[in-house]
């Protein structure tokens, strides 16, 4: 086999020009970028390879955002509640925040927006019960009743950019902090436009510029006590898109006023996890519409010096949403995800964009997440690299990407080099899979699976960041699991569904807690949504449901679709009520050895019909319930194991109706593969830490073969 | 030491005349009675010996029922909902419910109360789309949705009292089924009336009429399938005491009119442990009213006969309502209530009436609760005896009552010696309390105790029935372990608490999962209650919270009482909010050895304040918070253990601001005592099941004792 080359993005680095030419020919690299912190010699730009560059457009300009200080970009804060002991209440608005992030903004437009809350009756305060002193930094109730308590709402600059604020305090930089500056005001916005022409005239051997990521950051507000840091954080939030210019566009072009509540949300905010109302969608579409609309402006001009635009998929995203229905409009070339986890390269590889790159783990720095040491002493980065290669060639080998690349300090693979010897086995198998993809589509069971949660395909794959940021939702253990899966995948809200959605698929996935926007909360009060549903199943579709799936308080059952599950929560109305007493069944085949399942209480049977699988502390954890023609399937908890992964393929193939012991799957759960009927390869996956032996049936000879810890091989079945 | 005798109730049994007398004496019997299934002979009530002579007004007039079939006593019933294929749906009524209790009251009056729902859309479905076929004992909807499901709710007669069905059914009884004949209806009072009047004249030797109890059980409502035969139960509600005429006088009444739905609420029916709403809290008084309305009519033909009338609080006891604040209307002579645990003893106790009389346990049954052997091989009676003596005295010294009895089929005793001796001990023990008492009150400590709930004294120390059919609410475990600490207690509402009842309380524990009638619901949504609740801790209260305290959605906090405690629930929304670290801290003394609390998922510190002393799961368990001049103190649960129980007792002496090591307290959590000044008796027990030293410290020299498992000891401490 000849080797191929391309796809493969190099990070190099000025001083170790030789390392970065060897590195770019073992692991095929077609390009060589920058990092944060490095930057490429002439002697490396003048090679020939297409040059990747990253910018941040909205920080790295403190000259100019110290001329124009009412340009950086804002939030909305809530200070925390303070009882009133008599009947004049003064709050001070910084205590609760971290100095060097935040500086109240008290001018007019803006304090038009402040609101003080009476958070015991729920009630704004009226605006001349209340007045701030801009000396002591704090406001005055001049009217307060007594013992009830009060927030302050108010605008405030962010005068230091978040990301790198992070870098800055984690590796104790000493140097001026960045600012970020608000491209709304049409001043920024000239500033803007100015430097990128002249930053494109300054960098003619850039081929790609990349874009980190447009205007606004993800939610990051600190705290002023380091026994609680980070006061908030969401990677999918909107609070940092604030500013009382925006707000008042935003009122002239939809009739109606946001104001603080709208963000700040009784102290909550409005977290990804929790369904939107219409005002924050409304905010959000105004939002993406003007960050497309100058951000294009921007990848314009990048074209127009003959540059194609990528875009980091990360960061100052917000406003970006590429699954967003206009995310064309930006005319983006490219797209890049960092990836840890399967879902990760999923969420990539479905953006509708022309070139769809991973950056893969781990990055080329001493210490990896969490501060544990990956390249310095005590650390294994080829062990990491096999675990998050694991996760990511698996959705792969389901959906292709164009390119992988690392990033980070190339210097310190020098003493590493089994890394070294695994990437370039990672850039072979990569460019293998982008060959098989080409010949044909892989083989895929018939049974079509639908995530079903109030974001649909707005946030397809992903909740809101990072595994290690979302683990407490189930849904993202289901994402994860359904990555790699050989079933077709889609994402739908409620709206799809009224809309005739469940027309192409056989089985629907709703699973998160009461509430969430993963379990649907209100959505569904809709009883269209309901019915369609129960439709959908009578005629032979199936509904598995997890955690606390349709679950709305109000109704009969506290799960909506409880009459097909067969199943519900009782939330304490029923705690007089009879059980029904079970006996355990199995279905052969169903669950492997070693899959687990965590309980929850108050589940009970509502007819007792269903089949009980598995139980946790006497109560039903796993049933299956026939409904018309089709059934529905009840999880207590998921959690992504490897066991477990199978046991969720076998129920997708049981409620399609579908063998579960079949050709085009491996014999263990340990091990999974992909079949590409074209080419006629069979990849086969050992996604263990231990060496497997493992048997494919196929449609003639069974394939068994014996794979090393992570390893991966394919094999040509020709049928 | 002369042996004292009265104050207890034996009883007797025809052909056990000799026995009778014997035991009578050992135990100091003043009274001896019939129970369920024994009859006394002419021998036995010769002896001068006062009688009890038990009735059960409602039930053994089958003649008269067959005769009056549609005065029978009534009930809603709803159907499980059924889910509609097309537009016709047939629903079967009697389908998931037991044939031999109910039957259909199809007649017209009643058809007016029924109701056919949609459940997908929680609409009532307008008359004339549906209507009832006799024949088939179905509901047909003619216009159904599809997809959509339905119940129907109805009233059906019930044609066996549930007391006697039980009874009947589990000891496989071969004899014509008792119904329940319903008093509301004009003629049933008088056959009622006469029945009582011929029955005195009948009964010239009974001294004391036992009531069992008045006229409308509890709702235990059985099923149709041997899986789940009791669909519901509880033990305070209302749902047995329906008929047309009552819901229409009602109407006429109060203004407005209840249907099914008021009563079947969903399916759920309105379980005491939730909150009620004003109407079923209105029907509550209007049943009230007219049991004690023609109870009276009873109780007085019974006192002209010169007999006294007691009433058993437990069965037929709806409407009776002790802790109403027209209890004392009825005129009873007495109250007699069945008791496992502390907290009966002091439900009994409580009660404004002249006599209180405990029945002990174990009955004079070959079996006990559950089936275990009692009176019978493998049965040990003396073991079952000191466990349950043990709970009650410790609250029957500090609140006493008058009698106490046992019930049952004296002639099992005769193979248990030890069990007579040990009766004979009781008897002594319980008549020298009632002395301590008459002498004067026992010493309590200073912090005065108040549990607040929706339904305030009403439902003083008992949830809805004994401890084993709450024991998963934890109040029922605060309120066991407060029956027998020397603290003043009180049951509160949330309309007392604005009515100043706080000024006389130190301590407030509200204890319950969120949305309950404990925690309190939508009680909190009140802003007065909450800002109430928080003058009184910041001017030196205390509020202790358990589970999910003074929850309700919709505000800042879930929990409305967080500023004060320190701690809240997350539901959600703040999954993506920081979370204060904090360390462990200790209070000497607060927290005995062994006590236990099990976590609670979600809690989180609300401003870093409160102290945290225990953790479970990492998240914390108990925590104390300082707020103003007085304290915030929060549990995730509580569950009764001795060690727990004086955990309870310092939690409450610190909220009061009293020492945890302080005279006339055990040493030892296994240990308790009670302290008479009047008398300088000390008493002093041991609760466990082990041999314990134990020493209490007094004002002069400190008391050591060696007592056996479940033994007490007085001592005289003259100070």
């Amino acid at each position: 086999m000849s080797k191929k080359n391309g796809g493969f993005t190099l990070p190099g680095e000025a001083g170790y020009e030789k390392l970065t030419l060897e590195m770019a020919e073992k692991w095929g690299a077609d390009v060589i970028r920058d990092s944060d912190g490095t930057v490429l010699s002439d002697e490396i730009l003048g090679t020939g390879y297409g040059i990747y560059s990253t910018i941040c457009m909205i920080r790295d300009h403190n000259e100019w955002a110290r001329q124009n200080p009412d340009k950086l970009q804002q939030t909305f804060l809530c200070t925390r509640p303070v009882t009133a002991e008599r009947n004049i209440l003064i709050i001070s608005l910084m205590k609760d925040f971290f100095q060097q992030q935040f500086r109240i903004n008290a001018s007019d437009p803006a304090m038009r927006y402040w609101q003080v809350y009476d958070r015991t009756t729920n009630e704004v305060v009226r605006r001349k019960k209340w007045f701030y002193d801009e000396e002591t930094g704090t406001v005055t109730i001049t009217e307060a009743i007594p013992w009830h308590k009060y927030t302050v709402s108010f605008l405030a600059y962010r005068i230091w950019e978040e990301i790198s604020m992070y870098n800055h305090t984690t590796n104790n930089w000493d140097k001026e902090h960045l600012m970020q500056i608000d491209p709304i005001y049409q001043e920024t916005q000239e500033f803007l436009l100015d430097w990128m022409r002249d930053w494109c005239e300054n960098h003619p051997d850039t081929t790609v510029v990349r874009f980190t990521s447009m205007f606004y950051n993800f939610v990051w507000i600190w705290g002023s006590d380091a026994r609680n840091p980070y006061l908030y954080s969401d990677w999918a939030s909107y609070d940092f898109t604030v500013s009382p210019l925006a707000l008042d566009r935003f009122a002239r072009q939809y009739g109606y006023r946001l104001n603080a509540e709208d963000f700040v949300n009784q102290g909550k905010l409005h977290v990804t996890h929790m369904p939107a109302n219409s005002r924050k969608l409304d905010w959000m579409q105004f939002v993406n519409d003007f960050v497309i609309r100058f951000g294009k402006k921007l990848i314009k001009l990048v074209h127009d010096y003959g540059k194609k635009a990528y875009v980091f998929y990360d960061d100052s995203w917000i406003g970006v949403e590429p699954y967003g229905r206009n995310f064309h409009k930006f005319e983006f070339d490219g797209l890049i995800k960092c990836v840890f986890s399967g879902y990760e390269a999923r969420l990539c590889s479905g953006v509708d964009v022309p070139t769809h790159e991973l950056r893969l783990h781990p990055y080329l720095f001493p210490v990896g997440l969490g501060g544990a040491p990956t390249f310095m002493e005590g650390g294994n980065p080829t062990l990491e690299a096999k675990k998050y290669w694991n996760s990511v060639r698996r959705a792969l080998l389901r959906e292709p990407v164009d390119r992988i690349g690392l990033g980070g300090y190339l210097h310190l693979v020098e003493g590493f080099p089994d890394f070294c010897d695994y990437i370039e086995k990672v850039t072979d198998q990569f460019r293998d899979i982008c060959d098989y993809h080409k010949a044909g589509r892989p083989l895929a069971f018939q049974t079509r699976v639908a995530v079903l949660h109030t974001w649909g395909s707005l946030r397809s794959w992903s909740l809101s960041g990072h595994f290690h940021e979302t683990y407490m939702h189930d849904l993202i253990h289901i994402n994860e699991a359904l990555s790699g899966l050989p079933v077709d995948v889609c994402f739908l809200n409620f709206k799809d569904v009224l809309a005739g959605a469940l027309d192409h698929v056989d089985v629907v996935i709703n699973a998160g807690f009461a509430g969430s926007a993963w379990s649907g909360g209100d959505a569904w009060e809709d009883p269209e949504v309901v019915s369609e549903l129960t439709r959908f199943v009578a005629e032979g579709g199936a509904f598995i449901g997890v955690d606390e799936p349709s679950a709305t308080p109000g109704y009969d059952t506290f799960f909506r679709m409880a009459h097909v599950l067969g199943i519900d929560e009782d939330t304490g109305d029923r705690v007089c009520h009879g059980r029904w007493a079970y006996e355990l069944e199995t279905i052969p085949g169903l669950l492997p050895d070693g899959y687990s399942i965590e309980g929850r209480p108050g589940l009970y049977l509502t007819d007792g019909k269903a089949k009980v699988l598995a139980e946790r502390n006497g109560l039903p954890a796993l049933t299956v319930n026939k409904f018309g023609q089709g059934m529905g399937i009840y999880l207590s908890h998921f959690s992504v194991t490897l066991e477990n992964t199978r046991m969720l393929l076998n129920l997708i193939l049981m409620a399609g109706g579908e063998p579960l012991d079949r050709t085009w799957l491996t014999d263990i759960p340990q091990a999974e593969c992909a079949y590409y009927p074209a080419s006629g390869k069979l990849v086969v996956m050992n996604n263990s830490g231990e060496t497997q032996t493992v048997t494919v049936y196929t449609e003639t000879e069974p394939v068994t073969l014996t794979l090393e810890a992570y390893d991966s091989e394919a094999v040509d079945v020709i049928p």
